[in-house]
């Protein structure tokens, strides 16, 4: 990790934008309120430009004038195609990576698949900072088995990391499967993902890695760290668009023996001679089930496009230096007014969006989407966080939005706002 | 049913046409090759002109400028908000339809369910002309639960419609659940649902009916014929688009009862509370799971509304004279030519698709294609199976297609095709 001598100035900032080899990256997304700062690109991220005509010729070109024949052209490989433009940011040798079903879908059919080749094993580990959804889906799964697993969630001293000892000391050969999110949805946490992949390994327990906060934003070496599963969402810095389809990982050499719970047409070995025993497929297709959300997809298949051409290496260096900007930043400007960091200091444990923390934090949140052009989002108890999508914010935008949280504090602004959630956010 | 006297000649198609009320529904379709005619809209239906607007709107817009705040502004209910407009066409009071997933998955989640209602059962039936896909979900979920149930399928005598009698002879108090698809996806045969469900019901076993090929087509009464379960796709009479989202019905008592086999973020009482532990939200929404794809969510939605503008009841009037003129030009011109009536002959058992058998149907099937400008699609083994939308085919259409077929027959123009099947059609 570089190590830059941050100064606090405006100016300072566009030093570090006229640096950066990304920026023309941000002419490739749409900017319709150009005084919005989006820090919430690690939720949703931005529409690239080409997507508007991409889902323009889909709609026109591909459904209203060739209709069914779609399929042939195109549609009925998306999956896999899909898929192998994904298995180059995480790092996945062909024939191991497909697009299907939501997040939550493959999770639970990966799991499936994993306690049914683990049958002597009852523990699944994982941990508290995991997203909850991850938690159900285990849950889930455990019920449906007969609740004949432990769910065993390593707990986080500070909330916002976890021990890798304390993990260590948890995994053993009862261990059927580990299952983390690689990088934490609230506090950015980022897995040493080899080192625990190792350590699962040694007593046999198989590893699921939830990637959906750090593909595109994070190396991710599956391959070369051994890791047996894998899902994760593309409608965050792979920009796919809102609900975009998720994808799956299965390692090539387990892939004979992992068999989906849920066997469906796509999944099946050749499906279009209707017969009507199941028979799976060869390879990771396997865990493909129903006809897919076209238009979702190849929007999500553009936008991907887009991360590939800047390549993950130089995102993460770009993440990085934002990251450590704003987090000097708030430790500068925000940390008198009784802000506290939310996320790892440390670069190398840390994702691409940062959290910081405040006692009136919902309301502070608030009053930056409506009275200064703000947009974070907010996650229980107090947590403000920001995240930084190195394709198109600028430091600039850092900048700006920190010196706005501290103004909106400063003035009091955030106190006409109510202090319970919304919804949604 | 009406009792028409056709006959053979164009001009009593154009007559037909001429008093068609559902005739100025054609102009809300995109007819990009204006001379093809296309008869797969039971496979995947036409673009509706709004949807081009719709679409660009959510692109533009909603993701473009709205950002994350469009879960807020309307995506977050989208899935409740438009499971209510298919409840219209379903015959389903509010509160026990959602837009989820893929039909396979979502016949996955309520096939767990009913089986999990009905612990000291183990058996399953349906049927061999149900879809494939269905029956390797069911297969699947017989294996997961320790391959304690029997698939029981009930035969086909004449491979186009099942038998009543024999149905009912099968489904007794060791029936857990039947399952079978409203409208059977090659032959066009329409079960009596209603009789179905009281069968099923005397002896207390489950119904899930798959109305993939009815919805839209044929008038849906779930309520009142006491339906447990439904799934069904929108991509075909809905014309949702490719892979648009399905549904899934869920009737209000067994609500309480029927748990998911998979526990999504989107089923959870709170889930902005991010509380680590799962509790289902009351109601059919427990059954939905992770992010839906909002692009091919929403594109679905502003199709429906076309087809509830038009109604069911008037769709299927247009829908079975339709198909009765079809079956009469195909008796009276293809016969003669070697072809034979694979869909049920009795209007009041069939759906709005025709499928014409024939020795060489599938290099038939292939010169319509590249020779005359008919899109049908071809079923093995020999079934060129006719889909009729009635919001947008026309009577001259039909005539066209059939036309075209005895040409293509009787000037041999097929022979030079290849006799074997494309890989997607």
């Amino acid at each position: 990790m570089e190590n830059i001598i941050f100064e606090r100035g405006l100016a300072f900032a566009r030093r570090l934008d006229a640096q950066d080899d990304l920026a023309a990256f941000r002419e490739a997304f749409v900017f319709a309120e150009p005084d919005l700062i989006y820090l919430d690109g690690n939720s949703l991220g931005r529409l690239p430009r080409r997507t508007v005509n991409r889902v323009r010729a889909v709609v026109e070109t591909e459904w209203g004038r060739d209709l069914i024949r779609g399929w042939n052209a195109g549609w009925y490989q998306a999956p896999t195609r899909v898929g192998e433009k994904i298995a180059r940011l995480v790092g996945a040798g062909p024939g191991q990576v497909v697009v299907s079903d939501s997040t939550s879908v493959n999770l639970f059919k990966l799991v499936m698949a994993a306690l049914a080749m683990r049958p002597g094993r009852d523990r699944i580990v994982s941990d508290v900072l995991n997203f909850p959804s991850d938690l159900y889906v285990l849950q889930g799964c455990a019920r449906l088995l007969g609740d004949r697993h432990r769910l065993h969630l390593i707990p986080s001293a500070d909330g916002i990391t976890v021990d890798q000892g304390v993990l260590f000391d948890a995994i053993d050969e009862h261990t059927a499967l580990i299952t983390l999110s690689h990088v934490t949805f609230k506090s950015g946490f980022l897995y040493d993902a080899a080192a625990v992949t190792e350590r699962a390994h040694e007593v046999g327990a198989l590893v699921l890695w939830d990637l959906s906060h750090s593909v595109g934003a994070v190396p991710i070496a599956l391959d070369r760290w051994g890791v047996d599963l894998a899902v994760g969402c593309t409608y965050k810095y792979l920009n796919g668009g809102p609900g975009a389809p998720a994808f799956l990982y299965v390692r090539r050499d387990l892939q004979e023996e992992a068999l989906s719970p849920v066997w469906g047409w796509f999944g099946q070995r050749a499906p279009f001679d209707f017969e009507l025993g199941y028979e799976p497929t060869a390879g990771v297709a396997r865990f493909l089930v129903g006809t897919p959300p076209i238009l979702s997809l190849l929007a999500m298949e553009s936008a991907l496009d887009l991360v590939l051409e800047a390549g993950v290496e130089r995102i993460r260096r770009k993440s990085v230096r934002l990251t450590s900007y704003l987090v000097f930043l708030a430790e500068a400007t925000l940390a008198p007014l009784g802000f506290a960091l939310g996320s790892p200091r440390d670069p190398a444990r840390r994702g691409s969006h940062v959290s910081v923390r405040h006692p009136q934090g919902y309301q502070i949140n608030r009053a930056m989407i409506e009275e200064v052009k703000v947009l974070p989002d907010f996650r229980e108890p107090d947590n403000i966080r920001l995240g930084l999508s190195p394709l198109y914010t600028s430091f600039a935008e850092v900048w700006e939005a920190m010196d706005s949280i501290r103004r909106v504090v400063e003035e009091e602004r955030y106190r006409h706002y109510p202090a319970q959630r919304l919804p949604v956010t």
